[in-house]
């Protein structure tokens, strides 16, 4: 990203200190967030700045993105235990800590995501790929973590039952979460056709096109007496309000969808009904590592989600395509794709 | 409220039906609630109507509001058993089932509230006022109770910390019920000299005037690596954007303030500090007969609450006087008093 538009240049090599390692992009993912981050780039610094985050963009600057990635292990930085010999597929929560300062890979100015050839990670955070899973498959680790980490924050107990509003990868990961938990019925709410089956291939129990029928309902009629757990994963302004309007009294609300903009709300709908509003962000360590587990062990099929694949040059272009719920829903950067 | 305003009137004598007692109001609180449906009546039915409530006002019709009260036992409906003497203080939460609908008492069109000489309420739920408690405190009850409930569903633990923002009555009756359960510190913060006067009398340790100081670093100070529970309670547009921007990472906010309009937030804060909002109203029979109980054997001290009385005819001046936090907390209306 520079200058607020996506563009394919040559950057210098980055090079490994102690205790990281340089590794060679293998796939990553192109998550909403980084079109968010494109689109609304001053609000995202903004709101960085405002919410006191020490992850503050310098748009002046360059920033390679890609935070959802696996990668190969090239070389370590001097010092370093070699505890992976080259070659070995890995993943990492996109974070590098140097110094006292932990950056994002992926949102940062200094150190390149998984939108380039290179990347340097630390050490202490690699994770390997384990059972000869692709590395297309591995890199869902991170989105399908967002989801484990939603799931967990909504501590659904016996008594809950969950409503997944939206179907875009952060709904499917919740989708694959819950499942994974064996929490269920598990309804889902979505305009698109295709992200609808998606939903089913990864575990949603009742399909709703909110056309054509309400989830509130749907979940009311499954899961009789249970307290709705409903999961925001659209993520665009007036999302919350409608959601406050339908939802049941007593609901809790766990909001996923990344909401950039400005948002309009009426209170009185959440005092009335004593909703509660959970918001979440990110995932934990130990949800990351089982993330990945889960996808090797095939408890999670990250498979359906995969519907494009673009190098380098095909990026702007896949940013472009994601627009449409009908025809993708993960697209996977492989830099080495010509 | 005759079409959106305050009059004084006579209307017919209420009937109290079978199960249904007659009483004689001995003095009704008036709250915030009061003054928000007064100035927003059309906003609250149409809020009523959103949230599929069963309780929509008819604004063409009459509405003797008031639903903190404490009145004496006049007459009993027909083959009820007659539980109470005549005279008999009592309290009841404002609520009157009627066959298969229950109604509002304070915000119905056929049953008048506290601000009138008489009303009729439901036998069964009925509590005597006890200890020799005077009619203004025992009056208290319910704004006490609110306060109660908030801090019940806020679920404190040892490890959480309570700032309440907003010192007017319903921070300060939550201020009461942090300080009946045990739990503190108590850090609170009001603009009002006169409101962090009353907080102290009601149990705050620590208070702050946000011209001069932060709740947020209070807490922090007093509170170390305790998790924050923000109890909103001022319900004016543009609290809960303050609050999502002040409030540390993880903390909870439980939103007591009642704000009938439209409000704006920037979800962006919420998520980048995973915070939870828990939106509450009213309270459980319960917290009511707690809330008495606390008020009868000096638990809560409401007295320095009560800034003044009127009779029938100051209704309407005192709810433009509780608009200056320096002058009010809670005003009695006597219908007795001439």
């Amino acid at each position: 990203m520079r200058d607020r538009r996506l563009v394919v240049d040559e950057l210098p090599e980055p090079v490994p200190g102690p205790g990281e390692v340089l590794v060679s992009t293998l796939a990553c993912g192109i998550c909403g967030s980084d079109l968010h981050a494109l689109k609304f780039a001053d609000q995202m610094v903004q709101n960085a700045i405002e919410s006191g985050s020490p992850y503050v963009m310098d748009l002046s600057r360059d920033i390679v993105m890609g935070h959802e990635f696996c990668a190969e292990v090239l070389d370590y930085g001097s010092g370093t235990p070699k505890r992976f010999a080259s070659g070995t597929p890995v993943v990492s929560m996109p974070l590098l800590v140097r110094g006292e300062r932990a950056n994002t890979v992926g949102y940062s100015n200094d150190f390149p995501g998984g939108y380039g050839e290179r990347m340097i990670l630390n050490d202490a955070l690699l994770l390997p790929v384990p059972n000869g899973l692709p590395a297309e498959h591995a890199a869902l680790t991170e989105p399908m973590a967002v989801g484990l980490h939603a799931v967990v924050k909504a501590q659904l107990g016996k008594s809950d039952a969950p409503l997944v509003v939206g179907c875009g990868p952060v709904g499917l990961a919740v989708i694959a979460a819950l499942k994974l938990r064996g929490i269920g019925p598990i309804v889902a709410a979505d305009f698109s056709p295709m992200r609808r089956s998606l939903a089913e291939k990864l575990g949603a129990d009742h399909l709703i096109d909110p056309r054509a029928g309400s989830g509130y309902e749907e979940l009311a009629r499954v899961a009789p007496g249970r307290t709705a757990v409903i999961f925001e994963c659209v993520g665009v302004p007036g999302m919350l309000q409608q959601i406050l309007k339908g939802a049941p009294v007593g609901a809790r609300v766990c909001v996923v969808g990344v909401c950039m903009e400005d948002d309009r709300i009426r209170p009185m709908l959440a005092i009335a009904k004593e909703l509660q509003l959970q918001f979440v962000l990110g995932y934990l360590p130990n949800e990351f590592a089982e993330s990945l587990q889960a996808i090797a062990d095939g408890a999670i099929d990250v498979s359906p989600l995969i519907t494009g694949r673009v190098g380098l040059d095909g990026v702007a272009g896949a940013f472009e395509a994601l627009a449409n719920p009908e025809a993708h829903a993960k697209i996977l950067v492989e830099p080495a794709r010509r």
